[in-house]
C-alpha cells in the first residue's frame, strides 16, 4: 500500500481532520493522480450529515491533477498528463448500462468516495486527499485549455446538467428555465446558453437578477411573485430544477410547455406531484445522476471548446471546514474548490 | 335549434333522467350524428359527482353512430357513414399544438361535455343521448370491420394509452407493464402485444391472471406481494398506469429498467414520489391526456388492421343507472358501453 494525506469528517464534523490514509499499489490498469483540486459539493454536506450518529469519511468526487504513475497495463495515459475524475472510479464493464456507456447507472459501478471497491472490497476514500488511485478507464483526460480548479466541479456538477439537456434536445429554438443558481445552476445556465437555447433564471427573489445575465440568461423569473410566475406559464421546454433544498414543484411544472419535462437534480425527496397539471400538460417529471463515461468526455470537449468552466472559489484545503460551513449558509458563488497543495 | 333526447345526472345523481335536449342547426361544416353506442368513462364518473353540489351534466366522450345529416360545406362525410367521435368536437386550428396534431391541448379546444363551444358559447352535452352536432373536422370514419360497440371506447379509452406506447416508441423488444386492468389497461395489453411488446400486467392480486395471459400479456406481477414484485424490478421499459384510484407509486416505479418511463393516465391527483428513486434510474415520471387527431387516426387504423376493439358489456341505455353503480365498484369487463337505440 501506498500513503497519502487527506481531510477526514469523523461523527457529522464540519470540520475534518487531516489524517494520512493509504492508498492501493498500482494494478496493471491502474494509475495514481497526483490531486490539484477537488470541489466542495452539496452531497458530499449530505454524506457527513449523514455519518453523525457515527464513522467517518473522506468525501470528494470532482477533482483534477496529473498522472503521477501509472501500471504496466495503462496505455491511454504517461505520468504528467493532466486528467480529471468525477463520482465513479470503475464498473463491471459488461451490463447493459455499461455497454450503453451510462456507467454510472451499473449496479456494481464504485463510488469515488464512501463506497466499496468492486474488486478488492476496500473502502473508497474521495478526492480531499493529495492522491488517487484507479483504474485508467475511469480517468478522462483533462482539456489543456481548461483553468483546473474552474475545472474541477465539470466532473459532477457540470456533467449532472450536461446530461438533462443533451436528453431533451436543448439547442437553437430551446427555451431552458434553471432553478437555483448555485454550483450547478451556473453551469447549467452556461451550457444551455452555449448551447444555443434562450435561457431564464427561476430564483426565489431578484437578487441574482445581474450575475443571471452575467452567464449567459436572458432574464430572471421570480419564483416567490406569483405574477411574475404566471407570465411565464407554459414557457419552457426544459425546467432543470437544481435547488438543492425542499421545495415545491407545481410552481416549475407550472412553467413548462405541453409536452415539456422538468429534471430535477438538486434534491432527492419525497416530493408531492400533481398528476393532474402533468396529464394536461403532457408533462413529465424526471430526476437523474452525473452521468456515463461518454457524454462526460462529450461534456469536457465541449467546454473546451467554449471556453466553459465553473465560477469557482479556491481554498486552501486547510480551510474545508470554512467552505463546508459557508456552503451550507449558501454563501458560494457558485462552487467552492479545495487546493490541496498545503496537503503535501 | 334540433332536439333529441339524452340521459342527464343532476345533482351528482348515479341515477340518470331521460331528458330532451337541443342540438344546434348544423353549420356549413357541421355534420349531424345518430350515436349508436357510447362508452361509460371513468372520468364520466368524476364528472357527476362534481356535480353532487348542484347543476347537471349529460357526459359521454366516446361514440360511433352514423352520418344522418351534412352542412353545405362538408366534404368528407355523407349520411350513412359510420363515424366515431372522442373527447374534444372541436379547436382553433392555429396553435402551436393544433398545428402539431396534438389537438387535445389547445387551450381552447371544446370537450365534447360539461364545456362551451369554443363557437357559440353554449354548453356542451355529451353522447349519452341520441344524436351529436360537431365539426365534420372532429369526426371520424370508423373503419368497417371494427364492431360498432367495442370501438366506442377507442375513442377515449383507446387512445388514452395508445400516446403513451407510441411516444416511448413500443415494439418488438419492448417490456410494458400495464397496471390496472379495466377499460384503459386491458386495451393497453392489446395494443402493447400487438406491437409486439412484451406485456405484463401488474395488479394487486393473482385473480386476473387468465385474463391478462387472454388478453394478450406474459404474465401477470402481484403488487401485492413483495417477492413477486421484487422478481421484477427493474424490467420494464414502461409502466403504463391506468389504475383508476389512489394509489402508491413507488412500486410501480420500482419496476422500471434504468431510463424508463411511467405514464400515469387513470388517476390525477397529487402523489407523492420518491426522487431519489426517480435520479438512481434516471426515471422519468408522465401523464396525457386522450390525444390528437393524427394519432386517434392512426390507432384506429391499427385497431382495423389488428382486429382490436375493447371488451364490452353492452347496456341498453336506460340501464345507464345500473352501469354506473357496477362501475363504481370496478364490476365490469373491461367497459360498459351504451346501445342509445332506446332513446327513439
Amino acid at each position: 500500500m501506498r500513503t497519502t494525506t487527506a481531510w477526514q469528517s469523523s461523527n457529522g464534523s464540519l470540520d475534518p481532520d487531516r489524517v494520512t490514509i493509504e492508498r492501493r499499489d498500482l494494478r496493471p490498469d491502474d494509475v495514481a493522480v497526483r490531486i490539484d483540486f477537488c470541489g466542495i459539493c452539496h452531497s458530499d454536506l449530505h454524506q457527513i450529515h449523514g455519518h453523525a450518529a457515527g464513522g467517518s469519511v473522506i468525501p470528494g468526487h470532482e477533482f483534477v491533477g496529473a498522472v503521477t504513475e501509472v501500471g504496466a497495463a495503462v496505455t491511454r495515459f504517461a505520468p504528467g498528463d493532466p486528467v480529471a475524475v468525477g463520482t465513479i472510479v470503475d464498473s463491471c464493464g459488461e451490463c447493459d448500462m455499461c455497454r450503453a456507456g451510462e456507467e454510472v447507472y451499473c449496479a456494481t459501478a464504485t463510488r469515488t468516495y464512501a463506497h466499496t471497491d468492486r474488486v478488492d472490497g476496500l473502502p473508497t476514500n474521495g478526492g480531499w486527499s493529495r492522491e488517487y488511485v484507479l483504474t485508467e478507464g475511469f480517468v478522462f483526460p483533462l482539456p489543456a485549455d481548461l483553468d483546473p480548479a474552474g475545472a474541477a466541479p465539470l466532473l459532477c456538477a457540470g456533467v449532472t446538467v450536461w446530461n438533462p439537456l443533451r436528453r431533451s434536445g436543448i439547442g437553437p429554438g430551446s427555451r431552458v428555465a434553471v432553478a437555483g443558481l448555485g454550483g450547478l445552476g451556473h453551469l447549467a445556465v452556461k451550457f444551455a446558453a452555449a448551447l444555443g437555447a434562450e435561457v431564464s433564471v427561476i430564483s426565489r427573489t431578484a437578487d441574482k437578477h445581474a450575475d443571471a445575465l452575467a452567464l449567459g440568461a436572458t432574464d430572471l423569473v421570480v419564483s416567490g411573485d406569483p405574477t411574475h410566475l404566471a407570465a411565464s406559464a407554459g414557457r419552457f421546454d426544459l425546467v432543470l430544477d437544481t435547488i438543492p433544498a425542499p421545495h415545491d414543484l407545481g410552481p416549475l411544472l407550472g412553467l413548462l410547455r405541453t409536452g415539456g419535462n422538468c429534471c430535477v437534480v438538486g434534491w432527492f425527496a419525497e416530493m408531492p406531484v400533481d398528476l393532474m397539471g402533468l396529464m394536461l400538460g403532457r408533462k413529465s417529471l424526471s430526476s437523474s445522476a452525473t452521468g456515463g463515461r461518454p457524454s462526460t468526455a462529450e461534456m469536457l470537449a465541449f467546454c473546451a471548446e467554449h471556453g466553459i468552466t465553473a465560477d469557482v472559489e479556491v481554498l486552501p484545503s486547510a480551510q474545508v471546514g470554512n467552505g463546508l460551513a459557508r456552503l451550507e449558509k449558501g454563501d458560494v458563488r457558485y462552487r467552492f474548490v479545495l487546493d490541496l497543495a498545503d496537503l503535501d
